[in-house]
């Protein structure tokens, strides 16, 4: 069997999480090929070095660039702060290798469609890692909207929040830099936008509130660092296909570790879905007979889709990482032709990144906005 | 002891847990005056009988009007269908009479502003049924956060969703008279917009999206008739005191039988309340070991206000019924002066119908509206 | 209509619930007669006074047996500490009443078999507050097993645990008092035998370890005294129809107020019934797809018996008094001959205090016993 | 870095796992060696190839004696059906490898407590897969009754159920071997058994009652076979330090797909945890305000032991095969002394069989047993 070989380009949280997927890729799931972990990049020779040796990479490196080049390296995984995403990629598409890049793919949407228009024009296949997508229950979810047995969409209320910032004593970082894009709502709200869009569709209109509420962060440095991107947001939606809703995001939402939640209303039948307990999906479905009517507590099974690869049995539960492993192995499967691209690539990532702008758009300007305008602003 | 005779008009789903609540009051608190059930009015002498002997009413009418002008009613009771409201008020304040009205007070602001300078005019006391209040974990969540144990509210997102409309086949009804109203945004969202106001305070500022799903229903008589009212709303919220949120409010939430809830999140710690389990308050707060840091979920018990006068056993649950008695109690503690009022009065019910219909204008002219401008033009 | 005058004897936790009870339930349930709070006993003429006041009787006395002579008293309520029951129930079937008794009827199987065959040598009508048997949805769970939808019982995991005996400072009471009988078994146990037996059938067999956690509690007057009756208790259990399963009962379970539940498990699906969330009952059928294979959640709603006439909307919630204010018009249905007794009665009580008595012997004896046997021996 | 060669025996639900568990051990914890997937055997060559390729082994066999014989392989892991567990063990010891094996260990206590004292005199190193107890929930459970936080044990109530033979026409399987030992008690119960010691601590004495619902199942050959092992078990426990509790196991309870849960009592405070949420425990603490009391939800979160190796972000979830990977994380850190060992040894695994012993001899004999003395007849 051939073996696909995978150059990671940073070794933090999403650094970590992507290698254990691409390792655990090939026995979760019957690939054509085996991923392989062969080069790791960092900021430096020791910190890569000590990153490989843990994760298990054949090679280590401090230089991203000698890693893009490398010619043992047949795909570019790129898991470095934010902005330095669009320079990356960039390379990567001139050396024409597959290219793997966690989201938010940029700071803005123009940075992003650029880089989907240049990957396009050199054939490189692109994918953007919005894992939640690869919940089996997400699809789950997906597949009941458009059987159309829940019926027509009638509203969607979307949730990203988690509490990693309510502290004001917590450091100022790359998150918070502006020229890294947004604050909450790129770095959540682009989760939950993803989410909206894979299980009801794109997002037409909507008109946004957002705010910093602690206003200042401490240096590393020691200093005082004033805040300039957004603490909390939320968006009233339009669907292109009618349905309407809202969105959420906040990084101050205190008591909150992963609340990414939705509760989509159908006409004849509901959906609740949150990834505090990603194991359990809730649905309803009109015409039960009213002395046993309620909603149904659904467990992931080896009945739902890329779980059985992991556990034969029932409701013994997938965890965080086993959903980013999910992620890889597609990416694998579309690079293979085993199976068609689920997972978002660059065109995609800059639609949900076109929907993150026009929030912040709506917030300043004060009235509704068309994500249509936005993106076509934007250069789509 | 002093009784107080209760005049009750009307004998339907609110009607019957009025006449409920009146009964028990007695029993659960220590009033100096005990409710005592007079007179019951109802559209036709006979159903009035007939309610009259269920509930536990010495006498029975049917003509309101008699019923006001009886000199045995110290206080006038009024739950017929929203339309009939403001009339009635106007005849019981005429009356010089304690009056207390179901929710919605009135179809439009105008109006509920114009029987509250009425009834002070007069000096009549009145009071509005916004039952949720009365939840003993609402006064909780309430006093956790005058305190200023968990900060300056930084979120809030209520909601009020169910599904009594959800069926399409389900009768055009009174609620649905566009000249009683809004629909759910005046129905359910006055609730959610009345808790919002007694645990956060004032909204300011709002924008808000609004739809009619279902757009004709079949009728009584065995037509069909437009639906000329809202199905779903959903409003971007500013608070007074600088907090910041969004409210919802839909009867055709699919599944959703009681969907009352709110969660708080304040910069030291925060509040999830759901009316699903009213007995239950969840509430985080910052600076927990992190090893044991979580969300403790609160019973109610005696410690909290009203349980006790019920059980003197923490756990044993409230119902719907209970808040309603805790309410009327209120309302008696208010006319004996052994309390100040809690149960909003008819300036507050126009305060919070000035906010449904600021959702409505926000929604028909797209774009944000100030809910003092609504309340100042409606001639608060 | 005619009147049902209640005399009810004590005016305590069980007191005030009857009371409400009593008084609610005409407007709940259309019933023949109406109950009517006539006259209300308890320890001396003061303290009766104050309670019949604050809970709407018409008369007080402090002699609780001229209230069960009083030729306008129709029905004795007898809600005293439990030691006193078998004296009071002895002097009501004398005087030919109708007799309404609180749970447990007395201390041991003897004495309840003995009241059980005086109350039908004299042809009184007799019921025990079992009042969780008359939540709508324990109504649910035993029709649903009746009707053999969830196929044979295999197995029943009964608990009743609260904890407020846990604290070693709370005070020796009369719930301590061996001459009453055991201590959680019979005070809690009783509950979750009572519903072992309404939705499962009689226990042929037992084997029970039981204990006392805490050895001496102090006294009201300042000293400290033993604790001669059971903490807690557990037995494994077989029944009459070869189910088997265990039973638990606990007044020192800490943190836990009000947790009554059983989850029965049945050849064709399974129930989970909660008292700490009484208005929920989750229900698991096979045969479902498994991609959305799931325990139900039910809410109580106006389908499910008793509900409607409470609110007619359905997931609003019914709390513990609502509970008794339906066994209360139970028992007005079985006197005016509405319906058939659904309310225990005595000989019911007697076989349910034999099921304690027989966790007690085989706790002391260290083996299996049969709960016929000691039915047997207590006179049965 | 050295490596440490894997040789695996069986590659089904399990082999799976641990396959999983050893590639991703070297990332998710700092080892002084790293696992190497060296060896597959299997049945035959063909699907141990199969197998090697999926999961990743360098090299695959037909013959697991072969496996046991290899030099490059440094530790052999026995994951094959329970009946062949101790002819595999002994191959091991006789080779003097470091064994790890799945549970149960062996098919009663007499043959586990031989294999200990043979891995004892061997001087060789052995690990037993009860893999529940690496859960860092379990983990923070011991850790709190061991700082006396909650005082003393009170009160355990452990259950393990699944319904995976709830189905009759489900296969009979080796899990039905009588050879192989008991049925749900052996299969489920050893797991709660195991936690309930490492939590509690051992179980002196106890009393059973066991059945099995399903009298026989089809064959895969066609016919039909008569069941000899139990499908459910109840047993009254009491452990060495005085609490007392209940111990149960099903593989018929229907619904159920992983609850292996229970609840501890203690004087100061109680524990629940629910392995069908693994990633959430509730603790309740006695001395809070009343206002506030309630059991605190404590997700799981770097905070917490192993955690963190995985998911730097709280509430992110682990999973089963997550769990698995601690585990063996655990085994290397015992062979590299880098920590004391965790999981059980042979000996731990043998006291766990003798409870599952006495369990069956309890229902057989019909009496409470003690495990000591089944301990010492099985040759302890």
């Amino acid at each position: 069997m051939n073996r696909l070989n995978i150059g990671l380009i940073g070794s933090g949280f999403m650094g970590r999480s992507h290698a254990l997927a691409w390792r655990a890729s090939g026995s979760t799931s019957p690939l054509d090929v085996t991923p392989h972990l062969e080069l790791l990049a960092d900021v430096d020779a020791a910190t890569a070095g000590k990153a490989a040796a843990g994760f298990g990479f054949a090679r280590s490196t401090g230089d991203w660039e000698a890693l893009v080049a490398d010619p043992a390296v047949d795909l570019v995984d790129v898991t470095t702060p934010n902005i330095l995403h669009a320079p990356m990629c960039r390379a990567v598409i001139a050396a024409g290798k597959p290219l793997y890049c966690e989201k938010p793919l940029a700071p803005d949407a123009r940075t992003a469609f650029a880089l989907a228009r240049e990957a396009e024009a050199a054939g490189v296949p692109t994918f953007v890692g919005f894992n939640y997508l690869r919940n089996p229950l997400t699809e789950l979810a997906r597949e009941i909207v458009q059987s159309g047995e829940i019926g027509e969409v009638w509203n969607f209320r979307g949730i990203h929040a988690e509490d990693y910032m309510t502290d004001p004593k917590s450091l100022w970082t790359w998150r918070l830099d502006p020229k890294g894009g947004a604050g909450a709502v790129a770095d959540l709200g682009s989760h939950i936008i993803s989410l909206a869009r894979y299980v009801v569709g794109p997002i037409e209109r909507l008109c946004a509130d957002v705010d910093t509420v602690v206003a200042e962060r401490p240096t590393r440095e020691g200093g005082r660092r004033p805040v300039e991107v957004d603490d909390q947001a939320r968006a009233l939606v339009r669907f292109a296909n009618g349905a309407k809703g809202t969105i959420e995001a906040s990084w101050v939402a205190t008591g909150r570790k992963m609340y990414l939640a939705f509760e989509l209303v159908g006409s004849k039948g509901s959906i609740c879905l949150n990834m505090e307990r990603m194991n359990e999906l809730k649905l309803y479905v009109t015409g039960r007979s009213p002395v046993t009517d309620g909603w149904i507590e659904i467990p992931s099974t080896p009945a739902h889709k890329d779980y059985a690869g992991f556990i034969p049995a029932p409701g013994h539960q997938l965890g965080f990482n086993d959903i980013k492993t999910i992620e890889v192995a597609e990416i694998v499967r579309t690079l293979t032709g085993a199976a068609g691209q689920r997972v978002p690539d660059f065109r995609e990532a800059a639609e949900i990144q076109a929907t993150v702008d026009a929030i912040l758009l709506s917030a300043k300007s004060g009235g509704w906005v068309s994500v249509d305008g936005v993106a076509k602003d934007a250069g789509r």
